[in-house]
């Protein structure tokens, strides 16, 4: 239970890390009248959408609450509660540090590049510490609650369903704030540009548009508030699934298995510590922005081997005893390992635990593995989206013969982006497995999402430069105010670009902990029936292509969906000018809060039929399968869905990102100069690609990672509901 | 062996129907001398392609021979070189038939809508029965010649492994067909747009162009050669599959397996026949374009069934005999079935052969199915791409706003188009099944493709008239001539699209068929081996994750491949302007077959690399894996290897080509006068859109059936080299 107390106090010092650095944020100037008025109009808009959002999701909420009441119990109940609320929280508190630190910024620009990165990294720091440190507190508390005064064993049925519960509530939430931020941010972009720029004939950043607010609006909805509560999700979900897998698959003592279990929460807990030594590091020498923030980065990821290190040797004790099997037993480690892991398969068809044994230095290994493996993506996706690297110079090339040879160079870059990801997955999930079977391959995920904290700091920093410069132009700030913002604002799109590969390199990790997750589950509340995993029973193949049309449609959805809130924009934002033409003239300010609504109302009514989509597949699928062909079929097909979905989601979501990510800086990189410039045919070719990519990278492509846990844990929850358990 | 008599005879009336029917289009005028000038231009370009691709291919063919020689022996050498020669042949006819077809179809279009649609059309037939004839030949006469004259007996080793070997000489020629013959037409297109209308300012189809040869040369190497081959590859695959499959699974005396066996080629056989019924009602009455086609095409398929039905009965003898188990058992028939199902996956690990007990009536059933899907494939593709419907309406009315909402909405469309194909798949796949097993499954890809002589008909009437709209426009002819091969043309767009689902289809029911005998074949072959296909197996993950990756890396490639090789045409046709100034004063000749033998080497050039990619990969895999953790995981890797190429393959060639079909569409419905019609804003938004189709539909996405295959067939082979046989 110490190693818990650990958890909470580090997830404590995350929320006072917070508290603190925002007072900061908070403390510095705000600018003139005029970028507070401007500032002003963003909180105003920020205040309508989450208002309007929450109260819709909270029906959502209460309904599915009560659903689980009623199949699972209360303890269920309280955990999906928690999970909602404090994902909710995340991102709520995320997006408010962000829409009052972007008006800091563009004053702290005023003075030097130096002191905007500051300000912009420190909002961004508190969003990342509150994701991780929340996130940490969540799961800590609820399971000191169920372990400590619920009086429950560690791997009671009902801890690792109120834990299952949790995940769901934070993953059902942040598919709403990921995909319908996704929604409006793009949605009020591309309909600010159609009826400003192309109708009105108004310049980009006029704040006589109502939509230029929902606009700036959206950065934090999309960019800072729905990345909050997706990460949120990704890190409980995570730590979870990697908790709730040590209780199913372990056999040991109660007390081994406490602090087994607890190993998750106490690495997440020293990894927010390396992470807020890391923020301090973030400082400009004489290298790039890029550098600065990779030192922040680096600093964390270093620290935190040793720190890794000590934590699991003071948590387990002793580094070389083997764990599996019949619990921490002394006995051959190879031999014990391989008679497990050969026989797993058909142990777990014929009913039979599948444990493995592993040593703490294993587990070690495994968590070097995962941070290798985030190394490893950030690495990549700054090559494949980064301003200097073959893949973001050849679509800028392409852009010269047009608009049709950019789009296809950029989705050629696009599909390609997935192979390096890939097989640094593959790898991983090899030599994880080799290393320490299931459990391995959990931890690896869990160190992955241990440096959630630093890596969300990184991103929420993007939205809020992006912001700054918004601010600045509007005000009609000095130029080197505006250029020191756009180069701030350059770095973040790869720093965007790297939280989403990030997210969905881990969904990719935890798949498979996810689907044994599931197959034990199976076991434990149907131990009499056979269910046929294999890839030669067909319902297996049903539930794979199934599953992995789910992301098509879902993407297919979030593409029409921007198109259609685009036109909703348009229409509202024409008749603000009609019915007020004083907007025009510049004497009456335009309802801004009303564009906003509309574009929220769009956005969340758009977002339902998709959320519903992975929530209700599953189930859809286990009964129709159950009614053809009976029970194990039913089973098989589900499970086969949870890798479908995995399996054609992690290509889907890459390449989302990574080629948008790649369109964007493409154009950014014509504006620097290269192949004839800004208003030059290719920069035009460019703006369409950029447009394209819009949507691909930040509506459809990052909620496919909610997505993919969704149908995971309502299957896992489906599962536990069936057998009348909770 | 009557029955193989029977469809040799069928596949030889095919053979005729050809060569009366080439006869006939031959026979009419060529039309003025300035059409047969432009038509003698197409013909030289076509030559040059022919002799520089074959020339290639065959290198690589004798190389792969070499090797197949060397592991597997003569026989299997043999069939390889068959299916080789034949699927060039079936591509070297169709393309040959084509160019002499169009400068023919467009002097009939000067008589009537009529004239021109039968000439274009006959000449499709031409391509359509040549294909199915030759591949009902191709499988027939060899296995005559093994189970005759080699008196070898049905299910012996050395017939499934020359079956399969057949197979993969069709495939590997197909590839190359289709890739490199997309990467020709559409670098062709793009390049000859780009230095023609652009740079030099000439209109699209004005004979000065040296690439403008090459681009109608294109459309006769991609979508008559490479889809022909393709067919070719499918139709020899199917058939071969669902022979091998019953050599592997039914448990038989000779006899009785030779009947069952001869069963595919006799389903075959009568099909072209019905087909060749089929193409004599294709004719205009009172309805559109599109009903005269699907007047020919509802015909054979109704005709299919009392055919089909008929062809059963008379080659099982008793439609109701138990097939399966211990033979053509008279026992109770469910409980057989019940029996063999249930345990068929742990069967399948202990090395107990799953066969599989149905009757001569459920096989007709699963055929039914098979017409089913057929029907409602054309029926979805023609709703996805066709003017009138939703989808395409939605892709014009997005190019309103530009060129980015256009290629928005355009990916939003290709992404839905994956979901009711799938569900259509996934509904015949258990319906199958459920009444004969994978069996059953084989013989409903046996029936879709039974029916390939009408549907490649269908499509390759396409690039005729897209051909004669070129010589008209060229040659000057009066406008309504065009008008009317406009119209043929706009129809050609939805069977294009129509073919590719179909392939890609008809691959998604093969898939089981083809793990089945790559399961099969492993315990035939490594009997003491035990591996676990079961998605709890890592190795199982790791070979769908890397299975699904191939066809994005493929169609990354693809789409590089365009974009490099229309650079090469642009530097081409700068040099004849640059060194021969007459071209453009129109004293002199461009150097067409120069261009044309450029395109042609940069197409092969570009497509070696992704070709090789299904080849090595699964050898890659295995033996990578087998290093790692021993030849089970290995195998165990390379199976799930090929399920995930088809689960994420599917998706993308169905997104690819349904989507680009749409986006060509869209432009055509523009053109037709709507949303501002030609030249407008929407217009150019559209074009572009149709520009980042071409790619998608005619070179990234059709390629990805033969890929498919070769990766299934290279695995199967790998296991035949592995074991030492041959």
């Amino acid at each position: 239970m110490t190693i818990v107390y650990l958890a909470i106090v580090c997830g404590l010092i995350a929320v006072l890390y917070g508290f603190v650095t925002s007072r900061q944020v908070l403390s510095a100037s705000p600018g003139n009248e005029r970028m507070q008025d401007i500032a002003a109009a963003i909180q105003e808009g920020a205040r309508a959408y989450l208002g309007r959002q929450y109260t819709t999701i909270a029906i959502v909420g209460v309904v599915v609450a009560a659903v689980l009441f009623a199949t699972l119990g209360t303890l269920s109940t309280i955990g999906f509660v928690i999970g909602a609320l404090l994902s909710g929280l995340a991102g709520f508190v995320g997006m408010n540090i962000s829409v009052r630190a972007n008006v800091r910024t563009a004053e702290a620009a005023r003075g030097s590049l130096q002191g905007g990165l500051t300000m912009a990294f420190r909002s961004g720091a508190v969003t990342g510490m509150l994701v991780a440190g929340l996130g940490l507190l969540a799961i800590a508390l609820f399971f000191w609650y169920l372990t400590g005064p619920s009086g429950l064993l560690p791997n009671d049925r009902a801890i690792v369903e109120a834990l299952t519960a949790l995940a769901f509530g934070a993953s059902l939430i942040s598919i709403f704030a990921r995909l319908g931020g996704g929604i409006f941010t793009k949605a009020a972009d591309v309909g600010a540009d159609l009826v400003g720029k192309v109708e009105a004939g108004i310049p980009e950043d006029d704040p006589r548009n109502p939509a230029v607010i929902a606009d700036n609006v959206g950065d934090n909805v999309g960019d800072c508030a729905g990345m909050a509560a997706d990460l949120f999700e990704t890190y409980v979900v995570t730590l979870g699934v990697t908790m709730v897998s040590i209780a199913l698959l372990i056999q040991a003592s109660p007390a081994e298995l406490m602090r087994l279990m607890s190993l998750p929460l106490a690495i997440g807990g020293v990894c927010i510590i390396t992470s807020i030594i890391g923020t301090y590091m973030v400082r400009l020498g004489r290298g790039s922005i890029m550098g600065a923030l990779y030192k922040g980065f680096w600093t964390s990821a270093l620290l935190s081997v040793p720190a890794i290190w000590a934590i699991t040797q003071w948590t387990l004790g002793d580094m070389n005893a083997v764990i599996g099997g019949a619990g921490f037993l002394d006995a051959d480690r190879d031999a014990a390992f391989d008679a497990i892991t050969t026989g797993s398969a058909d142990a777990a068809i014929a009913g039979v635990p599948a444990a493995t044994a592993f040593t703490g230095t294993d587990l070690f290994w495994c968590m070097m593995i995962g941070l290798a493996v985030t190394g490893l993506i950030v690495w990549i996706t700054e090559y494949y989206t980064g301003t200097n690297y073959r893949p973001v110079k050849s679509i800028a090339k392409a852009s010269e013969t047009g608009h049709g040879t950019n789009v296809i160079q950029g989705l050629a870059i696009s599909l390609e982006a997935t192979a390096l990801p890939t097989l640094v997955i593959v790898i991983a999930v090899i030599a994880a497995y080799k290393l320490a079977g299931i459990i391995g391959i959990a931890f690896a995920a869990t160190a992955m999402l241990a440096l959630a904290g630093m890596v969300v700091a990184l991103d929420a920093y993007g939205p809020v430069t992006d912001n700054a410069g918004g601010i600045a132009e509007m005000a009609g700030l000095e130029d080197e105010v505006r250029e020191r913002t756009d180069a701030l604002d350059a770095v973040g799109n790869t720093t965007k670009a790297v939280t989403k590969g990030y997210a969905i390199g881990s969904a990719g990790l935890a798949a498979l902990v996810l689907f044994g997750a599931y197959t034990t589950d199976l076991r434990t509340y149907f131990p009499d029936l056979t269910v046929d995993f294999s890839l030669s029973n067909p319902y297996v193949i049903v539930g794979l292509l199934l599953g992995a049309l789910l992301p098509y449609l879902f993407g297919a959805f979030g593409m029409t969906a921007v198109g259609r809130a685009a036109g909703a924009v348009v229409e509202e934002v024409r008749e603000q000018f009609r019915d007020n033409p004083g907007i025009m003239q510049g004497t009456s300010r335009p309802n801004y809060g009303r564009t906003v609504d509309l574009v929220t109302r769009a956005a969340i009514r758009e977002m339902i039929v998709p959320s519903l989509l992975p929530v209700l597949s599953p189930i859809a699928l286990y009964f129709i399968v159950r009614a053809v062909d009976g029970q194990a079929s039913g089973f098989a097909a589900l499970g086969a869905m949870l890798l479908g979905v995995i399996v054609s989601g992690l290509f889907v979501a890459l390449s989302m990102t990574s080629g948008g990510g790649a369109w964007d800086n493409a154009k950014k990189y014509i504006e620097d100069g290269n192949h004839g410039g800004k208003g030059s045919e290719a920069h035009k070719a460019a703006v369409t690609g950029d447009t394209v990519g819009d949507p691909y990278k930040d509506t459809a492509g990052p909620a496919v990672n909610p997505m993919i846990k969704i149908t995971n844990i309502v299957a896992l929850l489906l599962l536990a509901a069936l057998a009348g358990h909770g």
